[in-house]
């Protein structure tokens, strides 16, 4: 066996507890490497005779990718304490692997040999709020939703849908536009609504903020925000709204002190400015999101630039009981600030959801202090390039998702924020040459998958656009225009992942199949009890296959079709048209 | 290459802030299988005509363990923003390794695929108190180390050293007994004690505390103690206390009113019980240290429980002055506790330092926002192993020593609690099977490794003793049975380390040879401009050897003999007597 490619280390995605009694281990191996895995574990102190008292379990392997396996294994500590290594077979080779290393035997004079979960402490479990794994997202660009009251709409607003987007123009959506369409969300099937911020601002984007404190005007006003989240509310929608603290805008008063008063000023503190007075060119001196001069890097050190901010963030839970809050460039901020934040909006309200924005490993992020979720581009990336882009083929896509599945402990998993696209990416279908059929099986994907799924507006009656502002365009509302069949797509699955459970985050995800000559893949949702086929056809020829499980007498139901057919024999053929997909549910 | 060995991964000992400026980065990659590493780094958003700007910077091996080489190398980013990966170059391969995975070119056109740095913002920086890295601990059990007060004697206390001490048996030592051998402290060169517990509590441990407000009699009262920190810090020797914060002694009043009251005691949520009335047998029926009815674990997600703890911590810092925390089964409580105890205790004093006692893997509880250092355990079983036990050869020694300097950030390294015993294990002096030219070695070698030495009371003299109670003999204070010749070989190495402090933190630390056949291992700590060499023949033969520099006309001194030769040729073969060593410094 491989030793330098075996790979564990406790509190993280290998090691970590899962609820208040659970814990789960995970181990790396070469791939193909290792026939079969044993967790050795035990209490930490319970000796017998002086020797180490320990039990073996048996891991599965849990999935593989390009270069690894991965083996899991859940365990119940009953004193929530746990020192444990892992017993490693290939034909007659055994190896035990211990955080001090390899041995021929398990050592039992000392539990210092091995790895440690010390205590399952409850009050550092990760543990999103609960509604959060059943919810369905739905984001919204507010000013290209829709237009509820004129009058609030900023001066040189284009008519509705008019004029290509710009980064500089209007379209005068708002809040009442939003209220007055809660009701096509809820026939969608959407859950939650996450909104690009509302917040006073001098953009169409409003990631440049002026105040905080306030919405902006072309929005509404509080009354109807208010309004709007007790709609949401009343139709069993939840709120979510976009913070961006890394960075103020231009116009943020204190910045605009800083700029006229530089090292007088009693903001100055509030950024971190490397030489006075400010300059932009050739670059800003002064820290800025990226190099953007427009954008000062806030000081969330400073401590009253973090209580204004924490009032920020328990201002609008308290006074307006949204549910959650997207937090913008996440990974620059301070981990310290984000501790104290979820401290602050958590104690008014127990079940307020905390997402950050992050693209690469989150985990320092996500251990339970900080964030519930991050924005889930790997899963992006992977489902884009096999369905969409079309530059990777069945195997190399499962690889992706093999690997976006072992990332992150599975209690983070199951609230991942499963995106395809978003207001700073090109619209999916535009990413997918317009293929239609690839984006139904974009959406089939990402609504069957590990996660909480987020459709960007408009996705899902097949709207188009290039990077922004292509991708910002106003919602199209003439139902001429709208692709109504991925609508039913869309609310068809939506209303599957409803129904079961299995299908959204009760399953467990095991990919099946994946065949690069065919281009198909299988993966399986299930429980103990009952288990549901997803098999996606990603290929313009028809495909035929055999199941690949034994389904002797056993009922199987099309999903899709809502018809049931008995299995006859052991192995059963099934067709699948090009660029279609199959959901089957069976009792096990 | 071997792919599945390349590790890295951000935000630990691979990826860290060392200082304010800069960042450090590792990689692991298969022993012996890769030539030459580079990592290739920019600043996140330098992008030029779409495509990203990156340097390179060559990595150097700083050491090798018995599977992986490591690659280390120092980046100063000038907007405290990096995305990194790294180059990988063996004969005429080369491999790109991302976080996204391997490469065969460098792409830049997303920063998407590399290992992030997002931001170093300074307040998550890993920053322990100064005065630290150049502290020497001594580590005093009081009832053990003098005796200066018998009116404070308990009942039934033993003449000093007239008995051999035993679990329950009582000596006498007390606080005036440590402030009449301060001297003897400041003349060995220690500028550090660190007291086992001295709370009121049952034992002659008292790790079992009953008032965690409270001096136990035995020792004195809060006046001596003042007196205590006083005189040590007019002597400049910091002082550290030990808090046991995860269980509370079987006195400890409120859990005895939990055993009285039962479920109607207003305390029964300052523990875990799990069943009520309290019983022991067989397995206590409430959560325990191990499984020891008497040290009841307390519940410190308790907020009153966590409140008194914290003013337990604030107290004796605020009211007393002392200089350290030195935190009991620290792994053991949960890790928001330890956040708010940093808060607390730091909001006092700024430079106060926290120890954990953590025997594994502590990389969770040293990131910045726990503690500032652990025991270092691995340490103490690698100079054991290879200089007392014997039971390993210079290579396998070498291999776990170079384990210890790559399991934390540098700056980790530099403050780690580097113990040779304590009142938990036999004492070295035993392991060594009484062999005073080992327990010399090892002196050497801790005295000379990264990291802050605790020396445990009574080893400098020679004391002997098997695991506890064995080891907690009473201080011998006969100079006529100290052994002087062992205190002075300790002391002079003291001297040595203050006089150049290459010796202690202010040096590198890189291993240049070990060599199985004559059993003897050279290192290195140097800086830019300096070298010293430490050469251990730890065998029970002459060694010849060639040292392994090219040293011609160079000036060498001998630290030890305090002598000075001119190196005349290129190659200088030196001699060693068995079980000697030698310590020579030169200008590079």
């Amino acid at each position: 066996m491989f030793k330098e490619a075996i790979f564990h280390r406790s509190k993280n995605e290998f090691a970590y507890a899962y609820d208040e009694k659970t814990l789960h281990l995970r181990i790396r191996t070469k791939k193909n490497d290792v026939d079969q895995v044993h967790a050795i574990h035990g209490d930490s102190y319970d000796f017998k005779n002086k020797e180490w008292q320990y039990s073996l379990s048996e891991m599965t392997k849990s999935g593989s990718d390009d270069l690894f396996d991965y083996w899991f294994v859940a365990i119940k500590p009953e004193y929530r304490r746990l020192r444990y290594g892992f017993q490693l077979r290939k034909d007659n080779e055994t190896l035990i692997y211990t955080e001090k290393g390899f041995f021929d035997h398990i050592p039992t004079d000392d539990t210092a040999y091995f790895f440690c979960f010390p205590f399952m402490n409850w009050i550092d479990l990760f543990k999103a709020p609960s509604w959060v794994k059943n919810t369905v997202w739905y984001q919204i660009f507010p000013d290209r939703f829709a237009n509820g009251n004129e009058n609030n709409d900023p001066e040189g607003t284009v008519a509705w849908g008019q004029e290509e987007p710009t980064t500089t123009n209007f379209f005068g959506g708002d809040f009442e536009g939003i209220i007055n369409h809660i009701d096509y969300l809820v026939d969608l099937g959407i859950t939650g609504i996450y909104m690009c911020p509302i917040f006073k601002a001098y953009s169409n984007h409003k990631y440049d903020t002026i105040d905080y404190m306030e919405i902006d005007p072309q929005f509404g006003n509080k009354e109807t925000f208010r309004k709007l989240v007790e709609t949401c509310h009343n139709k069993g929608i939840k709120v979510m709204l976009d913070a961006v603290f890394n960075h103020s805008g231009y116009y943020f008063p204190a910045f605009q002190d800083v700029k006229k008063s530089g090292v007088n000023s009693k903001y100055k503190d509030w950024f971190h400015i490397r030489e006075f007075p400010l300059k932009a060119d050739p670059i800003p001196t002064y820290d800025t999101f990226g190099f953007v001069e427009s954008m000062p890097k806030l000081n969330t050190e400073n401590p009253q630039v973090k209580d204004y901010l924490l009032k920020v963030g328990r201002y609008w839970v308290e006074e307006f009981n949204i549910d959650g809050w997207r937090l913008d460039v996440a990974n620059e901020i301070d981990h310290q600030f984000w501790r104290d934040f979820r401290k602050e909006v958590r104690s008014v309200k127990e079940d307020v959801y905390i997402l950050g924005e992050i693209w690469h490993d989150s985990m320092p992020w996500l251990q339970g202090d900080q964030f519930d979720s991050v924005m889930n581009y790997p899963f992006t990336n992977g489902a884009l390039r096999f369905f969409a882009k079309e530059d990777v083929k069945a195997t190399d896509f499962v690889h992706m998702i093999e690997k976006v599945s072992h990332m992150y402990p599975k209690n983070v998993n199951e609230v991942m924020f499963n995106l395809l696209g978003s207001h700073d990416t090109p619209r999916v279908l535009t990413i997918a040459k317009e293929k239609r059929d690839k984006l139904k099986l974009l959406f089939t994907f990402q609504l069957t998958f590990t996660g909480t799924p987020c459709i960007y507006y408009g996705d899902e009656i097949g709207m188009t656009g290039e990077q922004d502002p292509g991708c910002r365009k106003c919602m199209e509302w003439d139902k001429e225009k709208q692709d109504l069949d991925m609508f039913k797509h869309v609310q068809k699955l939506l209303h599957l992942r409803k129904q079961y459970p299995l299908l959204a985050n009760e399953g467990e995800l095991k990919v099946i199949e994946a065949n690069d000559q065919t281009n198909h893949v299988i993966y399986t949702k299930e429980n103990e009890k009952e288990r549901i086929l997803i098999i996606i056809n990603n290929s313009d020829q028809t495909l035929n296959i055999t199941l690949p499980f034994d389904l002797e007498n056993k009922t199987i139901k099309n999903l899709w079709t809502n018809s049931e057919f008995a299995a006859e024999s052991t192995k059963i053929d099934l067709e699948l048209k090009a660029n279609k997909f199959a959901i089957l549910f069976l009792i096990k």
